[in-house]
């Protein structure tokens, strides 16, 4: 599934995907942030995230299972979708 | 001064000063980063953020000397003080 996830790659030894996503400055990358979280709150699902001036990082595995569930990538597909609109 | 910072350990070979605080869920977890994401934009002094289900890392330093300054300090305190109000 991950071939159909441009920028996200799976983290070898740990059973996460990831992508780093780029922002112009705090503001935008904040506002990332939060859109993401409504979303995850909204699924149930919620990433790791780090960010700061200028990136957000998220991560997404599926806790419960130690590794990586199909909602994962259905997960990270909304979550670029957010990112294509903005 | 990073003995008058409870909670907060400076990270050897980064240069950078972090303290990790917990919380019940996302959302919690959430309006608090927005809060340190609210003072750190009325600072001018940015944070980065680890974040997600119960737990907000932050660490702080100063990019432009590579280190850590004195405003470091200042924002740790700061963000120290919004945790105590909530």
């Amino acid at each position: 599934m991950l071939q159909q996830l441009a920028g996200w790659s799976f983290v070898e030894g740990e059973k996460i995907i990831e992508r780093r996503y780029r922002f112009p400055d705090f503001a935008a990358a904040l506002a990332f942030v939060n859109q993401v979280g409504a979303l995850a709150e909204s699924e149930g699902h919620h990433p790791d995230f780090s960010f700061g001036w200028g990136y957000v990082t998220l991560s997404l595995h599926t806790h419960s299972i130690g590794g990586l569930h199909e909602n994962d990538f259905i997960l990270a597909a909304r979550i670029d979708a957010l990112n294509a609109s903005r």
